[in-house]
């Protein structure tokens, strides 16, 4: 039987590998390094590769743009699950090297970005080297072939490779976390596990100050809370936004449902990015009257009413 | 075959009796008086009698509350149907007697409040005589028995009787109206028309600022109107509130039942009225997103979202 | 020192009279019975009299839409306190004269109907006689020149008139209850007491489903309660619709008066009826973040802002 | 005199420096370059300069969450203007050099990261060098001491410096531009032009579904749009938000000083960040009854029914 192929921002050892394996055995899939985030959305398109995992959230740079914008322009295509990984870094060094060896670093530009203040501070006349990923300096450096003495590496790969670490949770801020997300094409919404978000663009019809408020009104009325929003400019249209939203309800529970109703019939753009489990696992609070069984009483009463039962 | 029967306000001649004829043809019912609001709809409620037609609204007196709150009441009863009627009156008297001749006047206690003014003006030294509705006191005129020599009457009544009118177009309000409405057991709701209304009477669940707003969102989130809102106490709690709303939609319009849905989960007591033709029979406007393809459009959507199509 | 002079709903015995005993002290106003309500506001417009005091609400029959419509236009007048009395009447009849001697009975039309039922089933055959008053069917009785052996009495008349009472409590529904309000020329607004009501007449600039929303946020958004709210027909624009509103705050609150800067700004007509205490009495509740003093740290904020001081 | 001191992320030639440029007259200041912004930040904190200009938004990667966060923490700062720059690159290096002789190219990680693609087809094996700055690149290069034959500079530097330009325009994304702000400590708002934003940071006082509803009626009721609105998790609440907005008006718009006063009074904490020029300079749409005169109005009758004026 055929492994189902996903695809991944390589090459081994990336952070977005760790966050593969930790949504999936690694036995059971075949992993498929692509060079960038685009890359393996386009593969997840054209059917080379069942899914994908890629950045969609980062604490300390926001929202990872590139991922919300070309998940929402395009082929569909929907998220199917989430996983948030801590950032921080070991810096790698071939055995025997020592700090005051190290006159050239390497690292993916957003790690080297992530840790620009301890790199000013440990290794401040070292020139930084921006590498395809985090792993590919790492593996440079293992195959002795770099230009640089030591790599910031994710957390376990230096010990792979038989490199030496010099320091461990390197990071500017101690708090970073990425979000990582499986995306597939459109198929049966995973099923509803009491913890799940909905992740909507919606584009408003105009820009009144009370647009905002009705679209929110359709996610109240129903009960439904978000726990993110963006405004984003258009690039199609100057001037106006669309708005990226995290919804915590599933598409199979009526209040989500009765809110897309409501969003779709009300707004000129909504695209829905997929139902999936919360990374977090806490139960999704359910407000008094919006739960399943509240709608279906609500509507067996109203189903009444229509043929003479009060 | 059996005629179906209603119950109003009697006897023959009143403004109920004429809202009945203006809604249905008197050959094919059996009217049946009654003494007063209450044993109308108790009728109805028994069983005794099909339907009732009686007063709910005064432009002048505003709500009729008691229609109002023994409709609320009870088993349940519904409105299948409204009209309105101008209200002014035909001084009726008996052949050759001369307003200088009319030393008391009859009519219903609405009906001497409804023309206080003119009879101040009028007959200023006129004893008022409360009849039990003001074709009891034509109907007395004519017999002879009277104890007054003239009746503030409905408009047509006093030449059914053999009476003379001194004066038409009788009242201190010229814009006075009345709306009538036929109540009935529930049953399957009248097919919507276009142009049509629901009566509602809506328990809110705390007294905050919001709550009221709360509710008014359930019906804004789908785009439905209220053409009357009232306030009532409750007379069960103290310093509570119910309100009694006419909105500008049919239970069986997506809009309306979607509305009904949200007021049921979100509210402690929610009693459907009817659902009915408006008297004005102008079409309601249905705003962009709100009409019945749109919510069917939106459903689908959704559906096929659930299980992979875009 | 003249007294001042208050206008009712005349003669001596009426419950307007004891509305406006309930609200003065007898011995340092004069008391000016008047017709009916018109005549009674008129006399204040034209400075006859000081105030009125007149009903305004009743829990039977609802809003007492004359005194509501006769605020509204003409020259600005405004409510300046409220009371609300029990409605029960005494069965009065001259001394000697038992119940079976009754042949006809007496009140003002609003009194004969709401004792409709108990006249029904206590004095079936008696004619009912609408007086301009309950009192003046009461003084009449008394005088000896009646041509009714009873009248229905506010209670205490009787014992006055030298009448004995043959029934006290007399009404059909026990709990029905009628809000009088004094009234009165424009001048400095009574100061707030920490239980107060504003009385608003309000007509909406077009009749989208969200414009009432858009009025009702203008209270929320500063945690302003409502106390009633009623929609009444424009007579002189029909389909459209203004709304008449308690709402549980003072003018010189800034809640309130935000909430008032609000609704001017956004309605075509705002009619501003008076800021008065409640008659419960009952401090009103002050949410979070909307006391005089939130409002005025607010400010200094957003003062302080300006010029530099964070 | 002296002149007023910026500090700006340096060294002289990053898009940072073009946009203070584009603010401020090159010859009345005096420009500070800074490693990164924290420091200028930190700078104008300290008193070590009057402001900074620092990059706040990117279209294409969204917010620049350094900047807001370090903006909202610690001693109050406030924007004071913005300007918006499009993002693309300059190919520059040693006059002689062909595309074919890069080897290794350098740039800020950032700058490499909005080049990726077209770095990945048109030098497809060069070396990628993470510098401070893209000027310090270019500056390096021109001083031929770099480890590097080539630099993407921003557009005029590489003129500047004595360098060749292989390729201009050169970016990923045809859109892509920076937002960058002036900032300042607190002193006088700078005056309003009719084309401004405020820029607030609030943190709402639950998670309801209606909190963020509650928090955009504020805006709502007072007619002020929003251009931009993201949630940022709390670092130091897990599981709570705060949000950033610009907002279409000017804190001395009595529509944008009531609105503030109404968020503060509402929400645990709201941080002014500044009113400014709007980079669009086109003129902010005032819908109907939220005109500073339609305030003064409506308060100046507020003001007069107070004392019974109407």
């Amino acid at each position: 039987m055929t492994q189902p192929r996903y695809a991944y921002l390589g090459p081994s050892g990336t952070f977005t590998e760790a966050a593969l394996l930790a949504m999936v055995d690694a036995d059971e899939v075949e992993a498929v390094p692509m060079i960038d985030v685009p890359a393996a959305l386009a593969a997840v398109r054209s059917g080379d590769v069942e899914f994908a995992v890629v950045a969609i959230e980062n604490t300390v740079e926001g929202g990872v743009t590139a991922t919300l914008d070309t998940l929402s322009r395009g082929e569909p295509l929907v998220i199917l699950g989430e996983v948030v990984l801590p950032v921080s870094f070991e810096l790698a060094v071939r055995p025997g090297t020592a700090l005051a060896d190290v006159t050239a670093v390497s690292a993916h530009s957003h790690g080297l970005n992530q840790c620009r203040r301890w790199l000013a501070e440990t290794l401040p006349g070292a020139v930084q080297i921006a590498a395809s990923s985090n792993a590919a300096a790492a593996e440079e450096l293992a195959a002795g072939v770099a230009g640089f003495e030591a790599a910031l590496a994710p957390p376990g790969l230096a010990a792979r490779l038989g490199l030496e670490v010099l320091e461990t949770g390197v990071a500017d801020n101690a708090h970073a976390a990425t979000r990582f997300v499986k995306i597939g094409r459109p198929a049966a919404v995973p099923p509803a596990t009491g913890a799940d978000k909905t992740t909507l663009s919606v584009c408003l019809p105009d820009d009144r100050a009370g647009a905002l408020l009705a679209m929110l009104e359709q996610f109240a009325a129903r009960g439904v809370n978000l726990s993110r929003i963006e405004s984003r400019p258009r690039s199609d249209r100057p001037g106006e936004y669309s708005f990226s939203v995290d919804a915590l309800a599933h598409i199979d529970e009526p209040r989500m449902a009765e809110a897309l109703v409501g969003l779709k019939r009300t707004n000129p753009v909504v695209i829905f990015l997929g139902s999936y489990p919360a990374a977090t696992g806490y139960p999704t609070p359910v407000a008094s009257g919006t739960s399943e069984e509240d709608f279906a009483d609500a509507r067996a009463w109203v189903q009444g009413l229509r043929s003479g039962r009060h």
